[in-house]
């Protein structure tokens, strides 16, 4: 069997397995695995994408400090997450700034007054090519890059992450000369984060995307593989939150890692689960209002804000901290102020062991007043534990889609207002 | 009557309010006042305490750089809103780095790599003087502050911000000659943003901390002056957001600022909502779990993360948005691209109007989908807004905890957790 990078603890969850209803959403996703159905499955198969992002951004780190990625949701939060967890420092890794996931004009204007633009690489991410948000920033961004440095200079400094073949922005890279990478048709948005859409900006910021790649792919392997669902991560992962959701007891689901460098990833969790199921229909068109409400939280801080509430308030919440074995940096409390017991019993702990201490002791306490938790490890941030959590996540939404009922991969439910948004400004 | 800087729309909530129930809250509230039993109310006349964060903040910005404060929740959130949201750039303005929300030795090792001790000062923030992560990440830079600059002059850069009288750290600035603010003993932590908890940071920032007070000023003049609960705006809020939770429609509350520097806003009003009001014991001791979820959200941002699941998902959500009226920069889409009608629409919008206009489909989107929402206005971002904010969601969690029967200014539910980890740790 495949090693598994990430292990699940769900020995706090008190909740009972139902074996039989997660073989049937196994056997189902196999299906569709077998069918090809399943796009984001085939991330580890898109060698010549992988190859092409690699080039690009090797050879784009060579000439350039800055890259600017332009989009918002799928676009954003996936390269954002990696980039915070597995950033490298030093001599040719561009530095990596993200815009246009809003439209705030004081934070446009922030970055354009920090921006150099003889060092500065743009890339456009939407699949569409007509997302409002990137879309009106890079037209901006684009209009000052062409003033600094002349629009033919500019155009080679801009990448445009975009689809194949349809769509504005796809028009306007191929008249206007820009390099591109494409978004797989068969891969979601928010399923897109080890597509070019995550790893380009991942590669500039010197990140080894074969390894995430590879990551992604030992846990997709692992899963398929493991036919008991009892010891399927992700798949007990999903079938513990449906029955915790069912009950009530789990209305809402709190991703809470011990690691600052996954921060965002609670935030790239919280819309791969939050817009793949929540869904007002089924998959017979029969209205739900599915969906469990994800949270982002953050240990050890979050426990001096959140933690009372998960403590003490409604039983209507599962908790699922993201723990790490051991880390990059080591650093212990100096030993000082020994006649101060509420201080001097610190000294000589490790910082990283302090961390697991309280996560560790968080869980207990959690369960102590009756509160469903679970953990998923890893051992150490690395290009493959990152890649491996994803996966893990991404296959118990598919799970999770499989008992909801539901289809995980559309979105209809923010068309009402983009309707809204188009008649306010004119759009025809 | 006091003017309003905050305005509360609270059209979209299709919740009738309870005026009843409303003015008996405030009744107890006002007598609570009376007596002096709402610490917090008391932050405007707290004028030596500004007056001494004042000068110690203009004496430090004159000599040094950077500020390092070492906090959590309460000591750490508050200060990071108001940097986030205020923050001024250029000469003799420090720039504000956080750490010891966590004890994460990567986090902390980035942040030692980047210190020039020369030009560092420290401040370091626990009421009690006991808080484990802070004061364990003050032990550390303590010692590399002391090994870079000698005992004497380390001394001189540490601004302890802790209790008058008692604890650890009060004892060791005593001993050691640090500088002190105090925390007054009648705010508790997360009510404390407007003391020098938060105002010593943002002062050394070079955000007017007098603006600041004054705008919770005029907001908590304004709150007792306005008897009609109907036209009282967090009276309102917290009624609207209670009948919510009662009827199962708001077991969550989110908070959705569209603007970029009120990010942080929102993690600071999940401590405030969530470790205020999540209670198991009423004031009379009888078990409720109560609690409304807090969430926090950012616009435009989370219309492609969590909306969809807002609008499709669980009755079981409130929204309230957050707008800003005019923003301090303009700047506007470019006409480009006529023939491709999906983009050529942004042409000459501008992006401040841009973000309202999302802000507002999305409300008329979500009262469409039958989800109540509501929106708090103010017209632009200043200390003055910021600080009438802050008070703004400090009564109405004071006003919720009147109409949930709880005590909103303790936090028993954290303790067996506390225990947990000391005796993890060793501690006596």
């Amino acid at each position: 069997m495949t090693k598994k990078l990430v292990a699940y603890d769900r020995s706090h969850m008190k909740i009972g397995l139902k074996p039989a209803e997660l073989k049937s959403a196994f056997r189902s996703l196999a299906s569709q695995k077998q069918r090809g159905e399943l796009g984001f499955l085939a991330i580890p198969e898109l060698k010549k994408e992988l190859a092409e992002t690699e080039r690009l951004a090797r050879e784009l780190r060579k000439k350039h400090k800055t890259l600017v990625v332009i989009g918002i949701g799928g676009s954003d939060l996936g390269a954002r997450t990696l980039i915070q967890a597995l950033r490298k420092r030093g001599e040719g890794m561009m530095a990596v700034r993200f815009i246009g996931a809003n439209t705030d004009p004081e934070e446009i204007a922030d970055l354009l007054a920090e921006l150099d633009w003889k060092t500065t690489v743009l890339n456009v991410v939407s699949k569409s090519g007509g997302t409002l948000e990137p879309m009106g920033v890079f037209l901006l961004l684009r209009d000052r890059l062409v003033k600094a440095v002349g629009a033919k200079k500019a155009a080679a400094r801009i990448v445009a992450t975009t689809d194949r073949k349809g769509g504005a922005l796809r028009t306007i890279a191929e008249r206007e000369g820009y390099r591109t990478l494409p978004v797989p048709g068969a891969v979601g948005g928010r399923f897109s984060v080890l597509t070019p859409v995550g790893l380009f900006p991942a590669a500039c910021a010197g990140i080894s995307i074969r390894r995430l790649v590879r990551g992604a792919k030992a846990e997709f392997e692992a899963f398929f593989e493991e036919k008991d669902p009892v010891r399927n991560g992700p798949l007990a992962f999903a079938g513990l939150q449906h029955q915790a959701y069912r009950s009530g007891q789990g209305r809402m689901a709190v991703l809470m890692p011990y690691a600052a460098r996954l921060e965002r990833f609670g935030k790239w969790f919280v819309q791969l689960w939050g817009e793949s199921l929540g869904k007002a229909r089924d998959r017979q068109g029969k209205t739900v209002n599915a969906g469990q409400t994800p949270i982002a939280a953050l240990g050890a801080t979050d426990q001096h804000s959140q933690i009372q509430l998960y403590n003490e308030g409604p039983f209507d919440k599962t908790v699922t901290f993201i723990g790490v074995e051991r880390f990059r940096a080591e650093l212990s409390v100096p030993k000082a102020f020994a006649d101060l017991p509420e201080i001097a019993y610190l000294g000589g702990h490790r910082f990283g062991d302090i961390l697991n201490i309280e996560r560790r002791a968080t869980a207990e306490a959690l369960f102590r007043h009756g509160r469903p938790n679970g953990t998923v490890m890893i051992e150490k941030i690395t290009p493959e534990t990152v890649g491996a959590l994803m996966a893990f996540f991404m296959l118990a939404t598919a799970a999770m889609g499989e008992l909801l009922d539901v289809n995980a991969y559309d979105q209809p439910g923010v068309e009402e207002g983009k309707r809204i948004i188009g008649r306010m400004m004119g759009k025809g």
